[in-house]
């Protein structure tokens, strides 16, 4: 159960058995099923969750109901309404299961108790949150440097796993192309 | 010289006077006028900056020679090509003096070292990458939740003391929108 996220956790930081123990008895399991929603718009957002198998994609619903997705999340990656999370707001994102989904959430309340216990634990989300506001920086720079084509080979780069397990139209939707456009590039290449 | 910088830390950490001389011996004066560049396409991004005075701005010039600004910087920010910095790339951004700037900059190299020395660093630089990420996942939901008259109160709110020092057709490009379209808004209101 707490393989993968000990794994995850021992490239950046070594922790002895005992810290490793505590950090296992702060996380909370989550399920969700494909198509169930994890996070709502307008609910409270207490955790952010590991990935331990599934696969998930957080999505913005304009007024004129018009999806956006912003960050699809496999088996390694962590998700949360990231910004109502940190800023204690209710969520304006949707997180939905795309398959069948097993997460361990962390509650931000534990976290700074966490980070004065065990510091290492400081360094892991500081590494953790830099890699995260680097690779927005790089989606915001890839989006004005490269023409669609790029970002779509960007993407299988980025995302190996999920290029084969999410729908066409998802894709196209989070690189800003149309279906179609998606479809020529694939062809294409 | 270092009071501006020491009461910015000490919003988030207390340190004591050894600390903060520790620290202050780590920082580097930087002095850059109106128009020069502090960062270009191309080049080693060995630091990050923090304002003490004057307005600086970060953007990216595409192979149409358009510019897309990026960030501002006034006194109390950090600025820098973040990617560049963190991943050890060279820099893509231009960073550009708006206004005669004195800044205190902080080599990469130091950094890791000193989080080992006085872990309370750690904290201070996790709780800026948060808020930086919180505000970078923001304006990408701002750019999708609200119109351009809603972007630019926004912008007037998070920026309050740049809006009277930057011209007008900068501020348009970071909202996107023209700067007809802004003077529209601003003789709305």
């Amino acid at each position: 159960m707490f393989q993968k996220i000990t794994a995850h956790i021992q490239r950046d930081i070594q922790l002895n058995s005992s810290e490793l123990e505590e950090f296992h008895s702060l996380l909370v399991e989550k399920k969700v099923s494909a198509k169930e929603f994890l996070i709502e718009p307008g609910k409270e957002v207490l955790y952010e969750y590991y990935v331990v198998k599934g696969c998930l994609k957080a999505y913005y619903l304009d007024k004129k109901g018009n999806k956006h997705i912003l960050q699809f999340a496999v088996e390694d990656w962590w998700i949360s309404d990231f910004e109502a999370f940190f800023k204690d707001e209710p969520a304006s994102l949707h997180i939905e299961a795309i398959e069948d989904s097993y997460l361990l959430g962390i509650k931000k309340e534990i976290l700074e108790p966490l980070y004065e216990r065990i510091p290492k634990f400081e360094r892991f989300f500081r590494i953790k949150t830099t890699n995260a506001f680097v690779a927005l920086r790089s989606r915001i720079l890839s989006s004005l440097q490269l023409d669609a084509r790029e970002r779509y080979l960007d993407f299988c780069a980025t995302y190996p796993s999920i290029e084969k397990r999410v729908p066409n139209y998802h894709i196209a939707n989070y690189l800003g192309i149309t279906p179609e456009s998606l479809s020529r590039i694939r062809k294409s290449l």
